[in-house]
């Protein structure tokens, strides 16, 4: 079994109203030393097979078919073979 | 400057809807080797001082005051110096 791990954040270029709300929200409460949030996310997908490269291909394609708005977000991944846990 | 990397998952026991809907359209697309699909946060936070002990104190705090629920989510992070970027 393969775990891959999916970064997808807002491009720097592309404003973020939940981390600028985050932020507002932490100044508001004393918290004077936050310079910015970002909040992206973070998802794990567990893949039956162990075929590394096969899992490349996947994770890509599933990037840019579903998870990821090639208009305002960059992705990356990791993979990691796991046991059945 | 510190950036600290902020991951806010839900707890394994923790059902995840979001996590099994991004599951079921990758399986209606023909991905079946996908066993199972969990969405988290994933929040940057840029910390004015370069204080590690300080931004540990503070990511901590902030982890427990407002970015993760208690009851259903668990949280880690690690902290890393950078230059202004």
């Amino acid at each position: 079994m393969i775990k891959a791990k999916v970064f997808v954040t807002l491009k720097p270029s592309v404003l973020d109203p939940q981390g600028k709300q985050v932020m507002n929200s932490l100044h508001s409460i004393g918290y004077d030393n936050i310079e910015e949030v970002r909040v992206s996310k973070f998802i794990e997908i567990k893949l039956k097979s162990d075929d590394l490269e096969r899992a490349e291909d996947e994770i890509h394609e599933i990037c840019e078919k579903l998870l990821a708005n090639p208009n305002t977000e960059t992705y990356s991944w990791n993979l990691e073979h796991i046991t059945g846990e």
